[in-house]
């Protein structure tokens, strides 16, 4: 029997990087979590944002799981060493990867990052970079309005170029030739952000940079079998299956709600 | 002994509604609890809406409160008759002072509601109004970029103004004499709703109304000792303590995180 892959994001922006798995893998099982109830973890707490991880991993790992994704860039920048306490299978987040291709990608050693504020806090993606190349320079910004331009919808509306010039004039004048999406809803803004950035600066799309790092570790399932796919969202089935329909252009099939078991008591 | 009022939000928007409060009843106890972990809830299902509602609820009950306001219009327009079942104490949301307060000021019964998609979606204003005046006609807009915007602290950017013109281009066509700011963040944007709508628009607060009706439904304490204040959010104090000192004008005290036991099931 084959185990699956699993892949959990805070909602429906890993579906990026699903869609990248599921064409690289065509016959691997594949367990993707969105927790739409709890959407989005980029403004959270660190605290927060590792408890909400690590009880997504829980979930995952009692599917019976041979390898988690782990699809947000938030949760990857600041959750990994503790989803590592759970488990002895590989954990792949999206910061190592990205970074990795950012530094084959840059010439000048001038790298951009954009992401949500939580992950522009935890320095990861810097910290990642440096680690394969010292000399690099790091410039990063937070740009917190693009995850609800991209929920609304709104990718193609005069407002996205507008906030995406906002956030991104201080990136232009720094010269830079490669910049990281680090965030998994982005790339669904890479349109417009490339127009402004100009064809001279390369992006970098974590979901293409996890599947090259899943490739190197994973013995690819030949059984003549197509994978299957399962999804599983804490809210929202409808919506997710709409936004994510239209991400994966396919519709979505095997998709259920997960609940949580809560309540509240003082720190 | 006094027993405090409790108020709850899914965030820092709540505020708006515990500053009117405040300023109207200066010698009451207030406690307000704000959902920073889960925030927004505005794109989020009713089930999950009432879930957390019901939650928050339970914990204001646990502080032994006279009176609960539902600060959210999100959960004021889907949880109210849960949260009833919980207790006997008076429960306030903002729909039905807000729609009172709107009807009042109406003059052609053309009546505009802006809100979150959740509240758009419960037509919970639309049905409150019509009860006061059945010949009304109610034109609602979902906003939903209006709570990333003002969480961003982009009230007085040029994007705002932009999006602001984009939601209620279809609105000015309409004719009406009053709008309703059905989400309590949107006061926050009122000098760019007002611009743009006109002055011939009234735009009606849910903090002014629901003041009004707590008012009417409360003896004041007059007990000559100042009315202590308490703050408690499930997430990010020093956020909400930092954009929540700005709204109330003054430096946040009392202010502690509350946290949540939870674990995933499925449904």
């Amino acid at each position: 029997m084959k185990k699956p892959i699993g892949i959990f994001d805070s909602g429906v922006g890993g579906l990026t990087v699903y869609r990248a798995i599921r064409s690289a893998f065509p016959e691997e099982d594949l367990i993707y979590f969105g927790d739409t109830a709890r959407v989005p973890y980029g403004p959270k707490s660190p605290n927060t944002i590792i408890e909400y991880s690590v009880q997504n991993a829980r979930f995952l790992l009692q599917q019976g799981i041979k390898t988690m994704i782990v699809a947000c860039n938030t949760s990857s920048s600041v959750a990994i060493p503790y989803l590592r306490q759970l488990t002895d299978i590989p954990i792949i987040g999206v910061i190592d990867p990205g970074s990795e291709v950012a530094v084959r990608s840059s010439v000048s050693g001038k790298i951009g990052v954009i992401g949500t504020e939580g992950t522009v806090r935890s320095e990861a993606y810097s910290k990642a970079i440096k680690l394969h190349k010292p000399e690099a320079q790091v410039f990063s910004k937070a740009c917190p309005l693009f995850v609800p331009l991209v929920e609304e919808g709104w990718q193609d509306h005069a407002v996205a170029k507008h906030v995406v010039r906002d956030y991104l004039f201080s990136m232009l004048e720094l010269d830079i030739d490669t910049l990281v999406l680090g965030c998994t809803h982005y790339p669904l803004l890479s349109h417009v952000i490339q127009d402004y950035m100009g064809n001279s600066v390369k992006l970098v799309d974590s979901a293409d940079a996890i599947t090259l790092h899943l490739r190197s570790l994973l013995p690819p399932e030949h059984d003549g079998r197509p994978g299957k796919d399962n999804f599983y969202v804490s809210d929202n089935e409808d919506k997710f299956a709409s936004i994510g329909g239209r991400i994966l252009n396919n519709p979505m099939r095997n998709l259920r709600r997960v609940r949580l078991f809560e309540s509240w008591f003082i720190d």
